[in-house]
């Protein structure tokens, strides 16, 4: 089965219920980018499809960082002088800045003030806060809670280990019949936040599944890894082999009902860059398109300019711009199961595209060939349109010159590549076209 | 004399009513893309300027092509049970589908509706169908006919022949300084439908015989050809001879009273575009531009990607874009004196600029020469403005440095292709230029 | 000290109100292309900065030109027959048509009258008319004062000489680091006209006292000069030495209250028209930008083809665009201390740009370096918006490939020059950069 097909049988394969409720299911656990929460998670995830975690030790050198200690949490609470739980991370893990050093303190509420972390501007929301690399300690609640906390002295116990361990990271490889790769690369390192991120890992969880089942022209592979140490130590281990990935998306934020948001690569017009705005032009529906920077999620890492892979990000609402980011309100109430279904279904379109993308030669460079006495054209002259499907042959004809791949023909023709691309197959089929190589068009 | 000198006495020397004229002479003749009509045309336009005709037998391979059998009619009808002609192709030749096999028959109307062909959103028009490839017989009447047509039997005759003979084109070429090659393509192969294609055929003629009386740089190449079998039938007949051409218009529907066409070359960015923007931008009057795309005229086989040609297409409406098109509607009525003298006037210009356009070298290129003491600029310093001609040599010396063309230059002064070519002429005459090959640019 | 550090403590060092009254001390003073007019001007710009004075002697061959006579002039006036002073030199300088030859005449209106140069379209305003290179004489004159004149006899003076002598120019050096060059070129031949062009000589004056009190990496060299025939000269005598200009801008129209309008080089995409364009861009003021047009000021010759040199010209309102341009309303009342000052700042920050812009190589260029462990980053995560300066760190990280200035990446983050520069700084001082030769890039 190709992706095409896979496609038209689509809506009753999978649906972003399944999703949702995956995400629901992974919701809970405490995330961070070390971790028991985190191997947790790539746990339930390789229920899904076979996956493989990695761990690399507290003190590996990668490139210019070093591997944390891991980090660990059972409880966390603050007390009031009744005895009373005002903060408690057993009912929200977001309470707790990551990576809190252990503490069982009783203070004043001034001494605790430094310590929390609160959001005026949405009093009843529960920021995200971490402390990855400087040792430190708090807690996160909600302004309004913040407002009703009396003087006094208050019990505050954070129950974390902080110590030399492994950080860990899943990756799913599909192979194709090249070794040419498509990368998708998921970080999962945050706790109860809903699009940022458990809907790109359910995302990119659910498309490794339908990939296994396709024929491949390329190698895929998913990681999910916590963001920034993550990917840094995966391109770390994987210097060499980073050079085989010709295309690839970070996927993230892929939940909330908003357009889809594609920021194209440091290259500007890779070949994922072009295969993305293709699909979101033709899909009839909004979408933003937005210029690389090197501030957002690990494509900072991929297009580091040593490596400058052709990596792009595919979100709905990017990072920092929904009022809900980053905050207790990302919850499982903000991703919609028709928007994971309608972000995975443009994933699967774009790899399809790629997967399809190819650079042909016409066997018939002068002048047009007979197209109807091959069956593929009318026989009756003089109407006043040309049916979409011929018009797609005769750009195909037109432009297979060895120097345009069937993306450059789609964009050329304003058609959709779906269209393009069946031309080509029709026109292979009557001989009129042979392959030729791809590799001067990447 | 040269197209210059030519288009200053222009209106005086050549008018549109005289191509109307002619236009009116063709109309009734029933052209096809082989048979006698075709070559009686040529004969008509052969005595404005001397045409030769090339014969092309039945059964040649032209590239993928067969010339297919030639194709003649004497008379077509249907008569009901009255005796009345119904349908009668001696007073209007779109009536039988172009190609038709012999018939003669009796039949009722159940049976003959399948080879009936209407327009049924304009009740009043015959339409134009052809069936050149596919054996088959019918008849084009107004919808309101066919509703007026009884149940009951009709006697049905096509009196045509379909047997070996010879596909005829018609061939002018007028010899230049060089052997490079400027071709007017015009397909010919239309019966009674005057804007597609008689306006192209008189223009083409008028044009013809204006540039036989002028001074030439390029050697013009004129063909009359059946549509799509016609052009290729030439190319396949003259492949390396093809590469001579350095521009090329199609011209076709210009007669109609809308804004001229210009539909870009496969390149996009040729000479010859920029050549026929630049005159059309320069106009004062409204125009559209588009860009390529396989389907339309016989522009579709020269840009071929085996050929690549330099060409063009300078309509006025395009086809298909006008109700009347491959309709009866599309009469001598629809096409104005006043558009088709517009046309060539268009043409002429175009082809003069080509003619005048070269790269030349500037013989004082350290600073600006001092063109007051060649008596070439204002004695009078401090006014406020430049005269235009003034201008043009400034820019005309400042960009002649054997980079840039005359028509480059008009591009980036935002001045007439005229002024600047003007400027040339007078600063050649001073000797501060001398002409560089113009090769490198094209 | 750097421009950057003299920036900061500017508003205390310079003022407009100064240039205005350099201005105003130059301003009586009859200037032309040659004479004792221009010599003395030199003369009071050179009480500012150290100024070399060049002669070159009439007769001398510039490429196509030749140096004029030496024109000089002390009064001239019309009487009328009451022996009344109708026009007078020694009230106004602009009253003599430049390069008049001596005359001691007496004459009717009527004789009188193709002499007299007014604009009726300014009734009050006396014009400025030169005839340099035909021998002619002539007064220029209010409208007004014309239609006062009653018919009758008229006694004419012009204690004017034309003879052989010396055209002479002003330059300044200030060598720096590199021999490589930037240009200020100042025509500064015009009588009395404010804006066109003693605002000009003020504000180059002063970036020359400026830029003598700070370090540089480029040789700075001022000229001022009659206009085209002086740029002429200058170029003649310095051919080879005029490849060493790596950035240059012509000055004049310095002084009116209008924005700022850049006119680009021939080039268009030079260091120096990005550089001024994007210092234009980030002010926050109003500015236009031109593509380059072979009609000005000496940027017609630092532009003519031989040449090609990056030089640009920053003015605010253009000439002849005010409608005050080449008259007697172009006074002291017309340039404004403020917009002179804002000018000066303008070409400080322009020549600040040029010399902080480096190529740089990332030391790092596999995944981003730690900024945090460095100081560079804050400690805190999860918070929603990147400080502009960390944004800068990490663009100049990412694009520090080699192949992008400073302002190339400014130009692509969006980002102000200066912001990006101090990143880079930043960066240096933790040895995550170094400097790549910037030839490459010029």
């Amino acid at each position: 089965m190709t992706i095409l097909e896979l496609q038209r049988t689509f809506p009753g394969l999978q649906t972003g219920k399944s999703m949702h409720r995956l995400a629901t299911e992974l919701y809970p656990l405490c995330r961070s980018i070390t971790g028991n929460g985190f191997r947790d998670s790539l746990a339930i995830l390789g229920r899904e499809v076979p996956l493989n975690v990695v761990d690399v030790p507290t003190g590996t050198k990668v490139f210019d960082w070093t591997i944390p200690q891991e980090w660990n949490i059972r409880d966390a609470y603050i007390k009031n002088s009744q005895g009373e739980k005002v903060v408690d991370f057993t009912r929200l893990n977001l309470h707790v800045l990551q990576y809190s050093v252990p503490i069982r303190e009783t203070m004043t509420l001034a001494e605790l003030r430094p310590h929390l972390f609160t959001l005026p501007e949405h009093p009843d929301w529960v920021p995200y806060r971490t402390s990855y690399y400087k040792k430190n300690w708090g807690f996160c609640l909600s302004q309004k809670v913040l407002d009703s906390l009396e003087e006094g002295q208050y019990e505050v116990c954070i129950d974390s280990t902080l110590a030399d361990g492994r950080l860990s990271y899943g990756e799913i490889v599909l192979p194709g019949a090249t070794a040419d790769e498509i990368l998708i690369s998921c970080h999962s390192c945050h706790p109860s936040l809903a699009n940022d991120n458990l809907s790109g890992m359910v995302v990119a969880t659910s498309l490794a599944r339908l990939l296994a089942g396709v024929e491949r022209r390329y190698t895929y592979r998913f990681v999910f890894i916590p963001g920034a140490i993550g990917s840094i130590a995966w391109l770390a281990r994987h210097k060499e082999e980073a050079l085989k990935i010709k295309h690839g998306l970070v996927v993230a934020c892929v939940g909330d009902p908003g357009p889809l948001t594609y920021k194209k690569s440091r290259r500007g017009d890779a070949e994922i860059d072009r295969a993305a705005v293709h699909v979101m032009e033709h899909s009839g529906e909004p979408f933003n398109v937005k210029d690389f920077s090197p501030y957002g999620y690990d494509e900072r890492q991929y297009c580091s300019p040593g490596f400058n892979l052709a990596v792009g990000s595919l979100t709905r609402t990017p990072h920092g711009q929904f009022p809900e980011y980053h905050t207790s309100a990302d919850n499982l109430d903000f991703i919609r199961p028709a928007s994971l279904e309608h972000s995975l279904q443009t994933y699967l379109s774009i790899v399809g595209l790629l997967e399809k993308n190819r650079v042909y030669l016409s066997l018939n460079p002068y002048c047009e060939p007979q197209l109807g006495k091959r069956g593929l054209y009318r026989s009756m002259g003089g109407q006043t349109d040309e049916p979409a499907n011929e018009l797609a042959l005769l750009w195909v004809l037109n432009l297979s010159d060895g120097q345009h791949s069937l993306l450059d023909i789609a964009e050329r023709a304003g058609l959709p590549f779906a269209l393009i691309a069946g031309a080509a197959d029709a026109l292979l089929a009557v001989d009129l076209l042979r392959e030729q190589a791809m590799e001067a068009k990447r």
